[in-house]
């Protein structure tokens, strides 16, 4: 059985190397901005869309060196918006994966270029980052991918529709729509690139996968959603019942606790379902899906 | 002669129809941040950056439809960054092209967001957007440079010393790194867009278009001092005065208001004789870079 601890910790010290490489050859690695970014990128994080990218490349022979560019790129998109999210005009969190927030460590207006600036980076990432010879036909293909999920069709609309959802009560179908795009899309994204870093094979299978990522996104958000009741803060490394105090549109909340559980279990037996189709040795993947509905932080 | 107004108002329409049409077709175009995205790319602005992307990509013979791609994708990257720039936690300014700043006609976190996916939709737009033949080979090539003009290296780096100078006095080398990242890499970025998206022809004369950006970047630059000074705040669009009250570093308190119109006039003429070895027809480059250091607005 794959050790899916030894897994992430194997793409988390990966993408950490990665992203602190680039960081690092900045012109001006020294300056504040470029602390708070790599506070914001560096510090903790269980690197699940590295992990995903990884995982899905390597099902189709890619190298890990080969999916350093597009692991870490999606991991800057996902640090720039825990950044942003946190910011005192957003959900106003002074922790985050145990950490001081960025805007509290240093300040609102560093925090917000930094997160600015981690998008940019992103993008820098996927335009020159090293990729293999199969991928590189498929660079701008991966750009364009990057892009739809985290901007105003993606990620962003996600964290617009949950803002606008704080303090109404809102039915089922407008959560999911909320959650599909603000983690879903992301998630979606790294399973996405994970394939197309590895070429031809992994992008015949596109339609699988998303069928895949479609269903443990939305596990991962209804975990989220009952660690926030069941977790506790040490754990979770940020505090438990925020969703509550921030009354927000909860599965537990709709569905009740064990309704939300059941939820869970639903999606991931769908994402294994999407898998069985594909040719290849999908165990990584299997085991992470597991891994989303039974986590306790 | 080239009548600069006329080919503003003209570059003016095409992006902005450009960027309606990208805004309209979003899935949710109705949705609150969508609309702030709109009040943030759509309401006035001069479209300096459009300009120099359609007016360098024409003089090696691109049409206009070839360059509405690029000129789209810089002009979003320029709007997020004055979302961002006038938030209350940077500059705080209420007033923006003579209409209400993105967060005082929103809020805070609308315009947070709505800047966060006006940057995506340049990547987007820049990734899928329509290209000429000749260009399409560059399109990678396009994203790189928008991405390295745009962050940590760039304008976000430029924002980061600007703030970092506030309020203290800094010498003339820092205020044009300062103002070579926060304003000239963008611009300079433009001009070099505009010679991708016209393919080989204009890639060979990047050498002499980038000496002719950094100079009117740099006098662009110089020439909004000067006017924070001379200027009223009716014809500016933002108040008259508001460097002074920031205690911002500005070439007329180095160089004195004749100093600092001397520099924007030697900037001139080192952007046209940069122009002068290139073997295409420079008018609107030169009728350009005269307005830079003309403007009153």
């Amino acid at each position: 059985m794959t050790d899916l601890s030894s897994m992430l910790t194997k793409c988390q010290t990966r993408s950490n190397k990665t992203l602190s490489d680039w960081l690092d050859n900045l012109q001006f690695p020294e300056q504040r901005l470029i602390k708070a970014m790599k506070h914001g990128v560096l510090l903790g994080g269980k690197r699940v869309r590295p992990f995903l990218v990884y995982a899905t490349g390597s099902m189709f022979g890619a190298s890990e060196p080969d999916l350093d560019t597009p692991a870490a790129a999606v991991e800057c998109i996902h640090a720039y918006s825990l950044i942003h999210d946190d910011l005192p005009a957003m959900d106003d969190d002074a922790l985050r994966r145990g950490q001081p927030t960025c805007h509290v460590a240093f300040d609102e207006a560093t925090a917000i270029l930094a997160g600015d600036a981690l998008q940019t980076l992103a993008f820098t990432i996927l335009s020159e980052g090293p990729l293999s010879v199969d991928a590189e036909p498929h660079r701008i293909a991966m750009v364009r991918e990057l892009a739809a999920a985290s901007g105003a069709s993606g990620m962003c609309l996600g964290q617009a529709l949950d803002l606008a959802a704080e303090g109404k009560s809102v039915d089922l179908n407008t959560l999911e729509l909320i959650h599909n795009n603000k983690t879903g899309a992301l998630i979606k994204c790294a399973v996405r690139i994970g394939a197309y870093a590895a070429g031809d094979r992994g992008i015949a299978c596109l339609p699988e996968l998303d069928r895949f990522a479609d269903a443990i996104g939305l596990a991962f958000q209804v975990q989220d959603d009952i660690l926030d009741i069941t977790g506790d803060t040490a754990t979770l490394g940020k505090p438990q019942g925020s969703d509550v105090a921030a009354e927000k549109s909860t599965y537990p909340a709709l569905l009740g606790l064990d309704g939300a559980k059941q939820k869970a279990d639903e999606l991931y037996k769908e994402g294994l379902h999407a898998l069985q189709s594909i040719q290849y040795n999908t165990t990584q993947l299997e085991v992470f899906a597991r891994y989303i509905i039974e986590r306790n932080s």
